[in-house]
């Protein structure tokens, strides 16, 4: 059973009518739906001609900061694309900076935080994380703005990034191949590791129940860098900070947790009690659903891969027709990880017409 | 039954006493070990002082062209970590350089073409794959060199990359994250796809039969980037040109496919008629030798995660004994992917001792 109750009798209802009944909310709670509801992971981005008009006046973290340029990005993809749902428009490395680490946004190359954690001093002057949640308020600002813009059929999604993820981000002080700095300092300073992922897990969950409280209706975890860790590790350095956020976030509101190269984590991720996972482009689908206990345990999101959505169309159309052969009540159509800088605009809106007209019924 | 043949009655046998009952080349048979053989992917490498002294006078190119050194690097790994093989010193981006494409080893950045292969016009230009593989007598003589300075019962390994993966490179021009191009034109283009990687495994074949021929008792055939592709899209473009290699392979001689992330591939790497499947560090481990078909079918090698070397030595110990108690017949113990720059070479040696030592009957 998932942790929400939302798939058991009784369920805790915190969403208003007409939204309990869009299509996207049905198939998080393993619902029959009148068609399969599709959104885009990162479906507001630098493919959209839209998004880089506002980066032209606005810096990446500038636009996260600004809930008017966030909604107006967010709002645009959502409906351009006509997809189920939108997601606000944010950062999952925000909790870092508000937990007082410097964080910045190179031109090309991504994300870097200059002061990474080393020691127990870094993490002793950390602050503390219900009031760096707090400061987050512009993201939940950002998603009030979002859903007064939305059609009252269309949820907006809440998200943060996973405890293992932004720990290893902030050990590391930005991306990474092998992680080096962050598994050493897991297997040498267990102690420290956990006490970091506490305090990041706290952070993180009252981040999104300041999303929820804004009108947010599901969340997504993204655990980004899991795949890097051992099923073992992973039962013993992660899940069990990431089944913490997913238990304190508000009850009746989904929770989707997701990472990439996660394909030997699927059934941990199902057990943090999260009632969607997010399936990733390698893993077989059908496969990756059954690993997480199958649609009558878990609804599964996913898992085209983005560079399909480069061309040649009949290509997608094959992976879709592939993907949709697999579907079932409580499958929310997806790419299996975020839409590439690359792809035309309007092979993404084909694919969420070819989704919705495919399964029409 | 593997391709070879190794493992029925009858077999053909190639490799003369006392090598044929080395434990490395017994345990790609399939056959009962007095311990379990250990080698590690890149063991000659740059995480040594005697590697990076040869580093000093020669580039990386220069040291693979030149059979001395390459033997020198070799043997000097082998010899000081005590592992059950050593490989040949070379690198598997020699096939496309011999097929005529321009190839440079930036300093810190990787390997580069700077003429990556982009339609027909590219392929006509490629040089005869009979030709190319004749050029390449310089790894088939550090083979010889490296054989010469071994011990009688200490088998070389020979290697080169697979079709798929060095296509990619060869499209791709580097190295890559997504695989746009690479997956476009496979896509887009997959008569001239099919035409290129024909042409690939023609050479490899070559290639590693010369390596053989040069006293290679067994080979490896690197599909480094295989993880990038669904397991549909590797069935349809990649498996039949990397089964194609396998099949080629002096019979007698046990062939190991390896790639990274590539769970969902591992019924395919099987299916090759592989003799020994590498499974890599996040794949667990007995859940993808049972995919591989298990012992009874095949051989595994791997898989533990090269980041553990960097310490606590109780982690990589814990992790050894992990492994170890899934070990069977069959199991060639190894890293999940090649050892890191950053590895004390003291940790690398006290493993291969300690797997030597706790496997000893």
């Amino acid at each position: 059973m998932s942790r929400t109750g939302i798939r058991t009798v009784g369920n805790v209802r915190r969403i208003a009518q007409p939204l309990w009944d869009a299509p996207f909310l049905k198939a998080c709670r393993g619902e029959a739906v009148p068609h399969a509801p599709v959104w885009l992971m990162r479906q507001a981005g630098r493919y959209m001609e839209h998004y880089r008009g506002l980066r032209a006046r606005l810096s990446f973290l500038e636009l996260c900061k600004d809930p008017d340029a966030a909604a107006e990005a967010a709002l645009f993809a959502r409906d351009w694309l006509g997809v189920d749902a939108a997601i606000v428009f944010s950062d999952i490395l925000v909790v870092l900076e508000a937990l007082g680490m410097p964080l910045e946004f190179t031109a090309g190359g991504g994300p870097r935080l200059p002061r990474p954690l080393a020691g127990v001093a870094d993490l002793d002057a950390l602050r503390d994380p219900a009031d760096a949640a707090a400061d987050l308020g512009y993201v939940a600002e950002a998603v009030r703005r979002t859903v007064a813009g939305l059609p009252a059929t269309i949820p907006c999604i809440g998200f943060a990034g996973a405890p293992f993820t932004l720990a290893a981000y902030a050990i590391e002080g930005g991306g990474s191949r092998h992680f080096l700095r962050a598994k050493t300092f897991m297997w040498r300073e267990p102690a420290l590791w956990h006490r970091l992922n506490g305090i990041l897990a706290e952070c993180i969950a009252a981040h999104l129940n300041q999303q929820i409280a804004a009108g947010a209706t599901a969340v997504q975890l993204f655990d980004s860098w899991a795949g890097c860790l051992t099923a073992e590790d992973y039962a013993a350095f992660a899940a069990p900070h990431l089944a913490a956020v997913v238990q304190a976030v508000a009850p009746g509101v989904p929770v989707i947790v997701f990472g990439t190269g996660t394909q030997h984590l699927l059934p941990q991720l199902a057990a943090t009690g999260a009632d969607v996972v997010g399936i990733d482009t390698t893993t077989p689908f059908s496969a990756g659903w059954a690993a997480c206990g199958g649609p009558a345990r878990v609804a599964a999101q996913g898992n085209l891969d983005p560079t399909l959505l480069l061309g040649p169309w009949t290509a997608v159309r094959e992976a879709a027709d592939r993907l949709l052969a697999a579907t079932a009540p409580g499958h929310i159509v997806n790419l299996g990880h975020g839409i590439l800088k690359e792809t035309p605009p309007e092979m993404a809106r084909d694919l969420v017409r070819y989704v919705h007209e495919r399964t029409a019924r």
